[in-house]
């Protein structure tokens, strides 16, 4: 058996999030259902982490075990040609038999679009969060580097998510400006259900002046955590990359 | 009655183009429900042109009359509120009651979108042509040149397409290079059926060597129609602006 990785791009518009479930069309389930069809076995696909309804990948990796006599490096050519037009292998490859493409991550980036401009696009919607808010852009700057480090994210954490620590370590955070667009990156060891959408809407509260840098640390400590800002909308949030 | 200009932006990806027809959605049928809806009269609605299946618009041109009281700026507004994602009124206005959008035209700018690079990603599917061939930008902006002024461009246009006229004066078209993607921007008093992506195909064809430029003039003097390249995509093709 071969243990093969894929490196995925996808747009997570149509789909109900990345992991296999009863009630709507995910993006694990036509993976593995067109694995099933090109290379002709049933295999189970290991993702870095699973992305929600909306959430759009850049680069998701995907491991599965595999007997198949196809080339590694072909399997993505075979895979392209059956996958729907939102979902794309960029890459395939073997990969030792222990890699597992959740636990050997070391890190994880992802992205958040947002549009300040008058309005959005009919080409951008569906893929960006458009913010009708003027912000102040310095005081969400200062405010990155406070999530920068070791933190407990517990204030950053879906109400119904169940983990056993809430402790994450964020490695960068950065905010970009380029015109009428922001983008924020971060990276980190792990993120917590939602956490980098609430982020985002902590960041805003923040830009908007709802939510002051001194109060924004407090609930990075943990002694404040109704002042979080809401959850965004997934539309502008994108799993860029996953480090081994 | 006050005679209303919208500028429509859509993406022509989910419509059977932009006329009313039986057999499908069209940009037409939503936008004239929505005004219905919106301001509680039914309006014929006049573009400056059709678009195809599949094509897009950043700047499509619509006149209707209409005895509403909503403020003619304030018209956009309020058919955002109920038009589908796709489609979105950039702009609304008063114009003379004699202004129609196809007839006082002085031009029409389009543009066509080719992506050059190794795989498209899933972000720009359906909103550009994937040409997977080698191209001689050199050759194709030399074709942009021979394609400006008066022709006949009978060559150019869909075999069923009926028209008194086939002779069209481009004022402009050009072709530019960035990174990876190339776009054809053409600028005339009038498009035959079919013409700009007829023309695209065209250009693909001298940039793989397979048209030399010697033989587009003569298919642009009317005299190799069957020379002329195939009908490209919908997907590359923008209705960008019509100037009046």
């Amino acid at each position: 058996m071969k243990n093969i990785c894929l490196i995925l791009e996808y747009l997570g518009t149509n789909y109900c999030g990345f992991q296999r479930q009863k009630n709507g069309l995910t993006i694990q389930e036509v993976l593995e259902n067109t694995i099933e069809e090109c290379l002709g076995e049933k295999c189970k696909t290991y993702p870095s982490g699973r992305t929600d309804a909306g959430v759009h990948a850049l680069g998701q990796v995907v491991n599965f075990f595999t007997s198949t006599t196809v080339q590694p490096e072909k399997i993505s050519v075979v895979l392209n040609l059956k996958l729907p037009k939102d979902i794309r292998v960029v890459k395939s490859f073997e990969v030792d038999s222990n890699f597992n493409s959740r636990k050997s991550a070391k890190s994880k980036t992802y992205i958040y679009k947002i549009f300040t401009g008058h309005e959005l696009s009919v080409f951008d919607h569906g893929r960006v969060l458009f913010c009708y808010y003027k912000l102040d852009l310095d005081k969400m700057l200062k405010a990155c580097k406070l999530i920068e480090g070791e933190h407990d994210f517990s204030s950053f954490v879906a109400s119904n998510a169940t983990t056993k620590t809430t402790v994450r370590t964020i490695y960068k955070a950065t905010l970009e400006k380029t015109g009428d667009w922001l983008t924020f990156s971060v990276t980190g060891n792990g993120f917590l259900y939602n956490m980098v959408r609430i982020l985002v809407g902590s960041l805003i509260e923040i830009g908007r002046g709802k939510l002051s840098l001194e109060e924004f640390e407090k609930v990075l400590l943990g002694n404040a955590r109704h002042k979080a800002g809401k959850t965004v909308s997934p539309d502008g949030l994108y799993l860029k990359e996953v480090e081994y």
